[in-house]
């Protein structure tokens, strides 16, 4: 009954297959019979409630709600904001029937839920002192892929959250659209320990529908960019349309301000691709289901008892700090093939008792991002040390992201040096830009790159555009992308 | 600005627009554009919440997992089973397009998800090793609502959870149905002071596609029965078109055992038909998402910082000992208005503080069940008797209704005597039943009582099939129902 557990290609050979095994072989997710979707697994969808946590946490603490809308939103609905229906609708999965009744007119099922979320803002929003309205949404939408797709990177079904509050102003609304930035930036850097670059999308890349669009960018492995995240600033396109007024403290009436924002389980992939190693995934303590593995090495039989309660005792005095500990006491199995298996799902630390520890009163702790090896007394600072230990992985996870990212970012003055890069090591490649969507789309088009980002503050003048050598308004992030 | 926020008809005279006003002026919940659907609203959705969150725990402490699976299942996969097609397709949202494009097969929205989940199974299920697989899913479902829709009672789309275990044994899927029954009993009873009676369903109103199905049924005061959730062992019905087999430990390969049960937001309708009175809701405060809210008086100038501190001091205090208080501090409204909007929402406790109670070091508690007022010393006793204060609350609504329910069975051992009661009181009719589905529907299609559920345990024998008079096999419980 051999498992073939293992992942048979290197990462550094070949990202590509090397990241699909590790999703299957992790059990983190699973292909689904209809080309373009798939089933998140109950270890994926434990890194998913993780992840959910800590943003619904930082949600409610800024008084935003949950709720819920439906799933099939009628075609007219999508078509109030013409841009927004140009953009969604070559992806949108259409009901036609309900049972054997044809209907009267086609519902989309949902790729998005602003138009349905903002007729009901219209019945819900009547004075200032109903603003803001801050309402979250933890569902998932289809917009079908035609090409390739990947699990948790690009599928015709995700998982995510999508954020849409109403203000009274811009201001009100640019706040809302910059804390939701941050909250996502803590979530990547703090949590997930992949660093970003932050800034605007360009017009070519914003939102369809949106006064602007802020961003949050990751580099992979090999030299992609991967976003992280995105929020809007809706301006008043869409309450224009939906009619959002609100009687405003002055008498008058105004159409109200939106945003929305969301993040999806294409963060997962993210972390995959950043820590991932030749042995597995590399889970960053702070958002692992399982944070540490207690494996009883039990080769003598007259201390199988003591070590498989030491274990348990261990496990208990950790879950009481908060640590999400699990003891592996399967039998079927030896240490060893738990250990592969354990390193593959990416637990970070691993807890080793024998009989020669329990003689000795110590335990033995692996760590998974650096394989190093320690035995610690089973004393009253047991647990301080391996909350330290697990504190140090987090550090070390994010320094060598923070490393890498440095490392990735390259200047281009010039188109030729611009396109060589690019070629040759990928990443991010800081440049001037003109300005003009044509140039972009030109550089799209010869390069495959896009302007993944423009950073809040200028960082560093180039003169003049990398492509047209007109003078350079803004210096930008361009890269390829997922 | 004055909104009108209370109800205009009494529960007694008008059960059903009393419901109807209620859920939409308390903003549990608000019609959505399409005939059918509903937008669960941040109010409803915390409940939602504290339903999910209490369960979710009973169900990961028994080793349950949440997954996730894809919202579109191919027609031929609903066909696999033949009972379960002909069951849900009248009411199958079909997808036929993605885009312009029309799709090879046609798509259902999600009625239910055995079929797609039992495909996963299917590949993941190998040995006896990979067995119990006990699975649970938090989503939504589509079937389409021909008839009149009502809010969390009737809806084309619902937020429910849906267990799928698979195990080696009947036994051990024996064990598991009345495992997650017992769940259900609890969630109800003991969290939403809901009494249920519980039994088998009738082969006639059994899951389609399962061995057998088990209920809990609750009673609502116009003598209709709602279905409070239900749990099936489905046998090996669907291991075998889906080929969800294992070796066993004997070395032979086994079709395998499935369950598959669930509880929806429906819930939520019984909680509101039962508690709720002329006022608005009354929730229990075991589930209530603000268990105390504290309204400052503040009519006095001079008093006022000092007890909107005292307001927050005291919040905090029952906030630590993990009771849910709000303060509503809002300065737009009066504290007459207030307490009428929180007893809308059916807080179950308010607390009010005035410059009189300031000065006697004492604050005023409200009860919404039965409007008792008392006065407390703001010591260190205070938040024990809070808390005292809510148990009381939660007993008195179980023992109410427990009341209720008792009083709403009737015996029945004729005809005439059946038709009369259901007609002139409702509520559950204790009877005898040939066993047979013809006298079933024959009743069914005569009274507009079902059968609700055949109880565990024989618990009195009545001689005679009370409607044919033929032996009766079986006393069970028959109502109208919602």
């Amino acid at each position: 009954m051999s498992k073939e557990i293992g992942i048979t290609v290197k990462k550094t050979d070949n990202l590509s297959e090397w990241y699909t095994q590790l999703v299957t072989k992790a059990e983190l997710a699973d292909y689904a019979p209809m080309k373009g979707f798939m089933v998140l697994r109950p270890y994926g969808y434990s890194l998913w409630e993780k992840i959910r946590g800590y943003l619904d946490g930082k949600l409610k603490e800024t008084n935003h709600s949950n709720a819920y809308f439906p799933l099939l939103i009628p075609e007219s609905f999508l078509k109030k904001e013409a841009d927004h229906f140009k953009g969604f609708t070559p992806q949108v999965f259409w009901v036609t029937h309900a049972g054997d009744t044809e209907l009267a007119e086609r519902l989309a099922v949902r790729p998005t839920s602003e138009t349905i979320i903002y007729d009901a803002y219209s019945r819900w929003v009547r004075s200032w002192r109903d603003l803001p309205v801050l309402i979250n949404v933890w569902n998932s939408v289809l917009r079908a892929e035609i090409t390739a797709t990947r699990p948790f990177i690009r599928t015709s079904e995700f998982l995510w959250q999508e954020g849409h509050t109403v203000h009274e102003t811009k201001e009100d609304a640019d706040h809302e659209v910059m804390m939701i930035l941050e909250f996502y930036r803590q979530l990547s850097e703090e949590q997930l320990a992949i660093p970003v670059l932050m800034g605007y999308k360009s017009e070519r890349e914003k939102f369809v529908g949106a006064l602007y669009t802020t961003t949050l960018e990751a580099m992979m492995p090999d030299g992609k960019a991967v976003q992280m995240g995105t929020s809007h600033n809706l301006g008043q396109n869409f309450s224009k349309p939906f009619e959002i007024k609100y009687l405003g403290k002055d008498e008058g009436v105004h159409y109200a301000w939106t945003t929305s924002w969301g993040v999806s389980w294409r963060l997962i992939s993210a972390m995959i691709m950043l820590h991932g190693d030749d042995k597995g995934l590399i889970i960053p303590p702070r958002i692992a289901p399982i944070q540490v593995v207690i494996v009883p090495i039990l080769y003598k039989k007259t201390s199988e008892d003591a070590i498989s309660s030491k274990a348990k005792s261990v496990s208990e005095q950790l879950k009481k700090s908060g640590c999400a500990s699990h003891v592996d006491s399967r039998g079927q199995y030896t240490p060893g093939w738990k250990f592969n298996e354990w390193e593959l799902k990416g637990v970070p630390l691993r807890i080793e008792i024998g009989p020669r520890d329990l003689e000795k009163h110590q335990v033995t702790l692996v760590r998974r991002d650096n394989a190093q090896k320690m035995t610690v007394a089973d004393d009253n600072n047991l647990v301080t040390q391996v909350l330290n230990v697990l504190e140090s992985i987090q550090a070390n996870l994010i320094t060598k992201a923070k490393a890498a990212l440095s490392r990735s970012i390259s200047n281009a003055t010039e188109y030729g040096e611009f396109k060589r890069t690019l070629e040759e090591r990928g990443g991010f490649i800081r440049a001037g830009w003109c300005g003009d969507s044509e140039c972009e789309d030109a550089i799209k088009a010869e390069s495959g790159a896009t302007i993944r980002t423009i950073p809040f503050q200028a960082e560093e003048t180039f003169e003049k555009c990398v492509r047209c050598s007109r003078p350079s308004g803004k210096t930008v992030y361009f890269a390829k992308s997922y």
